[in-house]
């Protein structure tokens, strides 16, 4: 096995400027959280401090100075005490289990600092969140909390709509592509900019292998849809499968500790007909395979008539359920329409299946949605699934820019998001085309950090606007390193300023290339404020207010005189 | 003078299987539309004719076959026997002077063509956009064409919300960079991507010869900000600007047939002192230019004072109006704010006294807004601005993403084109950072064409989703390249699949890189209609139809019955 990839030390190193601390909690528990540090600010020859601004960490142990990385060993299980020490007291297993009976875990106060952890310096503590809210969220279903029993290594992290909104990559070997050292490497590119779960798809050989290695060097949970293993099992042919190979493989991952399952079990029989004169079909992979089993044997989704006994394994390993939405639209012809609904109406009735065995549970969504059609989707979702958190790919929202749909489903993402839409699977530039690249990963994880980024705006979440309100601050005073150093790419803003102005000294020339020194507004409004100061701006407030009071016409006229006395 | 380009042969070829063609109208009118050929379907042995899709056509005389390209006399004066003719039978000038007579321009004709022109081969002749239909959505101020009449080489485009919306690109030479020859070539590479309208930003040497040059050369609308010039005139410095500099400046420009001037006349000097506690201050150019001479002079905006005689000029020449938003925010924290909807208010007071001289209107928009407040903006344009088309600038709907505000803007302005904003105004990745080069310019027209696309499909666009069901049919029955040659992009998207999978063969395949041949749920689903067609997929139905008065639980016995008897 070829596991020692070459340039692992670009993973060590934080961004510029960029520095791992911890917020410790009870139990031992140290929650990472990035701290991005500012120059001060230099104005009119007085000199101020600028307070670091702190970050939602998702890059795990790898750029903590003292961590040595070892993908052979894998990361250290910081869980194994937590589980070991309440599985001594209890027989209880998941988090809906304890958050019913009233139960802290400390995954849940681990989330709630994380949480909190933008908020490092600001706000008193009432307004944070409390272990005491995560708990409740969980218990009532509306949040969930990832963590299989057999991934001690995970670092806790909350899907919920009354959280940040989160983001999923999507990673995994291809029959054609890819070796497993490959895609450690993406996993770890990908929470290097941001990934806060991360599937694996892998479909080719070494598929268990590849697994085994992600989840033992995995901080952020691993989601799997197991029908692809267990499709591998019986040659690619869908008609071959049995609800027998596939427990085989569900109880397979679970014990090597995959967090999340996309189990398609709504995918009913009765269903696919309504697929038949839909422009793009069925585009979900699980549920195309579903449906040809369901045809071939005429038969119920072994998934569905099956699915209490699926409850049973995932509920013994704190599995969660991410119910797939095999008959997602695959174009916006086919949006919103009674495939699509009929199956996540079916995946209410599970919802509630699951919760009864205990099981944390989303929802998967999809696919390609016009704009105007979103919204129904989510409300749809939180009427039928009891507010279940709600797991999109994308939207996108027009079909005509492969190439670029990372763009076009990122709008959709950050509306839907901003309607409750709690995780948003990203989707690359290669979508439609053909298999990401490194490149290709990054470019979808940026467009998506920006679409929850604008969903937890647009929410009013307390956090948010603390990061948009440092870097407009420095970009209004031409601290050009902090501008580059809060922005979700550091490396590639500086790149873009250094094109046409790469000197040292023009990082703290007061204008850029765009607009030359004498059509800087921003340098004419400083210009303004040090003329305002000077002349005093109560002045100019009194004259302002007096004039304020007149109508527009008149103020003309008296406004001159008032400014004529001075 | 240099302006011969090297590479001009690229502007001639058109994209892939792409054809221009001509819609005509009367007096000559010669609409163009770019039809894409589309390859026949071949599916269970049977070969069906798919009709080709047409697209609106921004790219001008350059992309048809007999057209010459010479720069140096520029293109034919396509409207000037228009212009000449009705001079001869009236004194009237502008669009809105003829509207509000009941009179239908050669203009509203082709435009009205125009707007049709993706339903070429679609529809009844009823359901399409009449001529009337423009003239009175003209003369009730919702709409505009911008259309200097000594622009004559222009192919007229119109602007409101009740049509396609539209997409402006900035370019311009800057004090430190371009070239004649380089910003010609930003323009036609802009309308080669989908511009609809094209600034001139220019601020550096050769600005009267560079905007010359432009203006000969472009079949889209040009539109300046005339206070630049005037600043240039005045060695950069606002305090030394007055009226008749200015006025000097917009006669000049006027007359070399710029078709709408940027002009900051609500800019008020009682609003200054409200930008006074911004985060960002005033942050646009013009804004903050005259923001700087009130203040220094204690005196009203000489554009506000001067209003009427700016509209006797531009009437003149039908020019029309694009109020600036001077006092646009510049940040999430500034967004909606005291200052910015003070201006927005007197845009609308200045809307009615230019609208009174007959000269048309837009209204210029932010700039950095949160998804949740983006509505609040266009409700509150439409209600002062007496529904006057909306220009925005994105509105990017977080600032923590320099490097990638084409995306953070996309968002934004796919929303606030939802909810009625005619003119979106581009952004590329560059912004915040640094003048775009080429790359960057087209990343931010395809960026903002997905915008405008999902805004029109938002708005439901009749002809908007013809384009995408074309290409989701395309995708579905696997003709590779018909969804290259559908897309907005027909290189990129070919190169994307092709760096997986370059073999020729492959452009026929029934699957790609993504999944590869076993996992295709396309393929899987086509496999399934085929199957359901053999078996009768009447039978199914009728089984399902029985199924599903049934309720859930008892269909599974019910269904499995049913399916056994056949």
């Amino acid at each position: 096995m070829k596991t020692k990839s070459t340039n692992l030390d670009i993973y060590k190193k934080n961004f510029p400027k960029s520095k791992k601390v911890y917020i410790e909690g009870s139990n031992k528990i140290k929650v990472p959280v990035r701290m991005i540090e500012l120059t001060n600010t230099n104005l009119n020859k007085s000199n101020t401090y600028n307070e670091p601004v702190y970050v939602y960490d998702t890059t795990g142990p790898y750029t903590d100075e003292k961590h040595n990385i070892d993908l052979i060993h894998g990361l250290n299980p910081i869980r194994k005490e937590w589980i070991k020490n309440r599985k001594r007291k209890s027989n209880l297993i998941t988090q809906l289990e304890y958050a019913k009976e009233g139960i802290v875990t400390s995954e849940m106060e681990y989330v709630a600092i994380r949480e909190n952890s933008t908020l490092y310096n600001k706000f008193p503590q009432k307004s944070k969140i409390s272990p005491e809210f995560v708990r409740d969220e969980i218990a009532s279903g509306r949040a969930i909390i990832p963590c299989n029993i057999n991934h001690p290594e995970l670092e806790p992290m909350i899907i919920g709509k009354n959280f940040l909104t989160k983001i999923n990559a999507n990673i995994g070997s291809s029959p054609v592509t890819s070796s497993i050292t490959e895609e450690l490497d993406k996993l770890l590119w990908s929470i290097r900019w941001g990934a806060d779960t991360v599937m694996d798809l892998s479909t080719g050989k070494d598929i268990f292998e590849t697994r085994e290695r992600i989840i033992r060097n995995s901080p952020v949970p691993i989601g799997t849809v197991p029908i692809y293993e267990a499709l591998e099992k019986v040659n690619g042919k869908p008609e071959d499968l049995n609800y027998e190979i596939f427990r085989d493989i569900l109880l397979q991952q679970a014990q090597q500790g995959v967090d999340y399952f996309t189990i398609h079990a709504g995918v009913r029989l009765s269903y696919i007909p309504k697929t038949m004169n839909r422009t793009t079909g069925i585009v979900s992979r699980g549920g195309s395979i579903i449906a040809k089993w369901c045809l071939t044997h005429h038969k119920e989704n072994f998934l569905y008539t099956n699915f209490e006994d699926i409850c049973e394994i995932m509920k013994k390993y704190d599995i969660s359920f991410s119910l797939g939405d095999g008959l997602r639209p695959g174009s916006i012809a086919d949006a919103n329409d009674d495939a699509q609904f009929s199956e996540l109406e079916t995946s209410g009735e599970l919802t509630k299946i699951a919760r009864k065995h205990n099981v944390q549970v989303m929802i998967e969504g999809p696919g390609h949605i016009p704009l105007h059609k979103i919204k129904e989707n989510v409300t749809k979702e939180e009427y039928w699934c009891d507010e279940a958190p709600f797991y999109t790919l994308g939207p996108l929202v027009t079909d005509i820019a492969p190439g670029y749909d990372h763009i076009t489903s990122a709008i959709g993402a950050a509306n839907i998001g901003s309607y409750g839409t709690s995780l948003l699977c990203y989707v690359t530039p290669k979508e439609h085309l053909g298999l990401p690249n490194k490149e290709d990963v990054k470019d979808g994880i940026i467009a998506y950090k920006i679409a929850a980024h604008a969903a937890d705006l647009a929410k009013g979440h307390p956090a948010a606007q603390i990061r948009d309100d440092a870097l407009s601050k420095a970009r209004f005073e031409f601290r050009w390193e902090d501008q580059f150093n809060l922005s979700l790419d550091p490396y590639k803003s500086k790149e873009f300023h250094d094109e046409t102005l790469p000197q040292e000294s023009a990082k703290v020339a007061h204008f850029c290339s765009m607009c030359g020194p004498h059509f800087c507004s921003m340098k004419i409004t400083q210009d303004i404020r040090d003329y305002a100061t000077k002349k005093g701006i109560e002045d100019i407030k009194i004259a302002v207010d007096i004039g304020l009071k007149e109508k527009s016409d008149e103020f003309i006229e008296k406004g001159k005189n008032i400014y004529i006395k001075k």
